[in-house]
């Protein structure tokens, strides 16, 4: 509920099954109640969530990746970012993605938001966080796993987000953020300095 | 290709094909062969693309969307948005999904960016269009659809994206872009003025 009077658009679920069980992709389609009492099919992707990690560097530097994405038959700029294992807390998710994609460990480590890239077909949740303190230690990609880390000034990160060299949504939403949190516009996010593993 | 000096990432299709083929939903299911030679699956939505519309009203105001998103369990605000229509240019989907969802039509529209909200395992690609100039005509919601709209002042709207009240990608990325365009921080985006229907 969003405000306090406003119809209720709740859609209540009438029945449901697993259509497609893959490798990667999980997906439902359930028969639903309109508020209007008709019904309507949703086809959705069953998701578990994901982090993506906003690697700051002191000298002000993001870490960034490229990486080549499939789906679209080409390489994007993004933030490092990977999906919870089952059990997992999403800080453990964070800094074992940083660690394997990027090679950096992070001393402090503070959670910035939510979002949900998708909210049409797929329930995904992604959760940022903002690493800082930042030490390399050495990469551990998983096997299949190809990817290229580099560098680049936080205003210059906006900058290819304005010209529409970055198009990645969790990494515009991150460098945006983060240009609001380096300019002082926006508070810290909450829950800085070392943070136990699997809080 | 992003720079000049870095290594082929790219994965080749060896074979394919249409695992679930839904109402909404289209899932395909490739072998790829990586970049070290050894091959991987790849399953992921084919979709047709969409727009989401950034409507600023000469007061300052946004209009607004709230929606039951049935794989969250729960109503979202978001941007008005909507997928393109077999053949229909992304400015015609922009001016119909405002017209049908929220009774606005605009004087004045111009194409912002586009974002790709889940590229690992989605190709949509959505295109952001920013409409001024706008006129209340009344709202023509397609059958089954429910939504309900308001508006909602720009700095206002920000402040709903910084605490975690507004947490759909596109429509925090198009609410951060509209705020640096009114700021001045940066340049409006072209074409605007009347633009022909199907350019």
């Amino acid at each position: 509920m969003i405000t306090g009077d406003h119809e209720d658009l709740t859609e209540h679920r009438v029945s449901g099954t697993a259509v497609f069980d893959g490798k990667l992709l999980h997906v439902r389609r359930d028969v639903v109640r309109l508020p209007d009492g008709s019904e309507a099919v949703r086809e959705y992707i069953v998701h578990p969530g994901a982090v993506t990690i906003i690697p700051l560097l002191d000298s002000g530097e993001l870490v960034l990746e490229r990486q080549f994405r499939y789906p679209l038959g080409r390489e994007l700029v993004e933030l490092p970012a990977g999906k919870i294992d089952p059990g997992e807390s999403t800080l453990a998710t964070a800094r074992r993605e940083l660690l394997e994609e990027t090679g950096y460990s992070a001393r402090s480590w503070a959670r910035v938001t939510t979002i949900h890239p998708l909210c049409a077909y797929s329930n995904e949740g992604i959760e940022l966080w903002l690493a800082r303190g930042l030490r390399h230690e050495g990469r551990r990609l998983d096997h299949g796993e190809f990817l290229e880390t580099f560098t680049l000034a936080l205003p210059e990160a906006v900058e290819w987000v304005r010209s529409g060299r970055i198009t990645d949504a969790k990494t515009i939403v991150g460098i945006l953020w983060a240009e609001r949190i380096a300019a002082g516009a926006w508070p810290e996010p909450g829950g800085s300095g070392p943070a136990p593993v699997g809080a």
